[in-house]
Formats: C-alpha cells, sequence, structure tokens
C-alpha cells in the first residue's frame, strides 16, 4: 500500500503527521507481509456532498469535507488479540498537548480496555527524535488525576515505553507489546 | 453516528447497499450503546487529489475518486475477540455473485482466521428478505471446492445462518456470533 496523496497542496496539509505516519504504515505492511499481524490504518473519514459519474466506474468527488473521526486511526489483529491505537507527532520538547487527541477517542480507548482489547498511544516528539508507546491504561490515568492539557515529557519517560528505530520495521511497536502482554519477545510471535 | 450522504446523486449511487448497511450500522449503535460490543464501518476509502483551504478548519476537498478497499468494511472487538466482516445485499433470488466481494478482501478474511479472529459475511437477498451470516471458513471452503461464480441460495441455507428480524437492533448478528463461537446466548453477553 502506497500512500497516495497527489497534489501538493495535500501533502502540504498533512505534512505535519507525515513521517510517524510514513513509519507505521511501513511496519504494518511488514507485519503483514511477514503474517505477523494484521493492521490498517483507516481511511480518512470524510462526507461526501457532490458526486459526479460520467460512468459508474468513474464516479469523481467534486465536494467532500474532512469529518472529525469517531475512534482511533489504527486497528486490528495481533496474537490473536484486538488492537487499537492513535498515532500523532509533537515538534515540542518538553510536553505533548492533549487537545491532539480528540474526547471521543479517549472514550474509545476506554471502551476498547473494558472489552479485554489492547489501546495505546503511539507519540512522537519530533524535534528529540524519540518514539513513545503509551498504553492507554496510562494515558486514562493521567487524565483522571490531571487537569493539565498537555503530558509533560518526564510522565513519557516514567509511563511509557521507547520504540527504538531499528532498520526494518523502523517502528517495531509489536516488539513492545510483546513484552507488555505477551510476556516474550520475537521468537514468541505467531508466525 | 448519522449516515451523512449529503447530495441526491450520491444516495442514488449507495442506494443498492443502503438497508442493511443501515441495519447494521443501527445494530453497531446499540452494541456501543448497550456497552455489548465496539464496531464500527470503516470510512470509505478515497484518493484525495485536490483540496482548498480558505482557512485550516474550512478544508473542501474539490477532486476524490473511491479507491477499491483492501480490506472488509467492519470490524471492531466483542467478548473480547477481535471481528471482522463484510456485509452485501443482492436482489438476485437464487444465488450470490462472488464478485461483490473483492479477492483481497478474501486473501484478508482468511488471514483473519490464521490470526484467530472471527470472520463472516452478512449476505441480505434483499427481493427475498433474508439475511445471512455467513462464516468465513465456510466461504474459503467454497472457493477452494468450487469454480462457480456464484454461491447458490441452498449453500447459504445449509452452510450460514439467518439473522431473523428483531425489533431493536433488526440485524443482531452478534447474537449468531453467541451461539457460533461462545457457546451460549445473550445471557452471556460481556457487559
Amino acid at each position: 500500500m502506497k500512500l497516495r496523496y497527489n497534489s501538493f497542496n495535500y501533502n502540504t496539509y498533512a505534512n505535519r503527521g507525515m513521517t510517524l505516519e510514513h513509519d507505521i504504515e511501513m511496519a504494518n505492511e511488514y507485519y503483514r507481509y511477514n503474517n505477523i499481524g494484521v493492521i490498517y490504518k483507516k481511511p480518512t473519514p470524510i462526507t461526501i456532498a457532490k458526486v459526479h459519474y460520467p460512468s459508474r466506474s468513474e464516479a469523481v468527488i467534486k465536494e467532500a469535507y474532512f469529518k472529525t473521526p469517531s475512534t482511533t486511526d489504527y486497528n486490528g489483529i495481533y496474537r490473536g488479540k484486538y488492537i487499537d491505537f492513535e498515532a500523532k507527532e509533537t515538534k515540542n520538547k518538553t510536553l505533548f498537548p492533549l487537545n491532539n487527541i480528540h474526547k471521543h477517542q479517549i472514550k474509545h480507548l476506554k471502551s476498547i480496555l473494558n472489552h479485554g482489547g489492547i489501546g495505546f498511544l503511539i507519540i512522537r516528539f519530533s524535534t528529540l527524535n524519540k518514539t513513545y508507546l503509551l498504553p492507554a491504561e496510562r494515558l486514562l490515568e493521567f487524565i483522571e488525576n490531571n487537569d493539565r492539557k498537555s503530558i509533560p515529557l518526564d510522565f513519557f519517560e516514567k509511563n511509557s515505553y521507547l520504540i527504538k528505530d531499528k532498520y526494518n520495521p523502523r517502528v517495531d511497536y509489536l516488539e513492545i507489546l510483546d513484552k507488555l502482554y505477551f510476556d516474550g519477545g520475537k521468537d514468541e510471535r505467531k508466525n
């Protein structure tokens, strides 16, 4: 699966989250290709207002709007478990602003935990070149115990897991889940 | 979640699958609201070609195209299990044409089963007013053992499960999963 944003404009618009998003797409492709797990990014939710059809197979959307997502961007299955997460980048060097995550996304992650799934955030501090996996349990704890509108970096250092840069896949987030939820390393992966 | 197709044109285009899709959306809303399961329809995958931005919050997509989906339309979690399915309607009274399901969707369902998930199709014969849940295992068996380009109705009668019309939700497909995979009825549902 290639990223298929064709226009210069759209690239500019999407640029903020591009690198982490790209790394995760590459990891997901790697996981699927090697039969490690089946995880996809959901398509961008839009509201379609106008479609032209020169013919059925050639429908062209002529007017549509970006919608606020109801869920997180990524979900799938790994080692028999439902997994669900959101990924965000920040240029901030000391904190992650919580307005990057919508309230219903937090509610969604809570609900996933209640139903026995694995939920988390992947947060990249792009200026520091550090990418963390924060379990949804820790995120929810933070929100319940704080009125702050951002999560300080040191909370990540203490409560989340650094995803080390690798060659392939660059962002091997499932390796963290192995340690956290499956009591083992790569050898234990379902193949 | 409301269905938000605003234009007359788009409604016409989407009309074929509207009723079953609507019933499933209503069931999913019911399941989420009652904390029974968390299942969503994925947004329609599109390729965005042109976006105008009078301001960042007011982006308008001016040119986009429908993409062939890589996965099924629906996934989520129920009773701790990953579930994944596709839903289709046919007006045909005697068979379901297999060209309604893309090859990579079949491959996707196979992969979900391999990783320990629950996969299935929900097929409505709209003229007969019958809606069946066909486990992915049976679908894959059919495809492996047949060169036919359609599945006859009697295969559904023998290998799938009729979803009886109910008041709320109208299409209670999780009830079928209870019997098939969880060895029990509604009382056993995780609440």
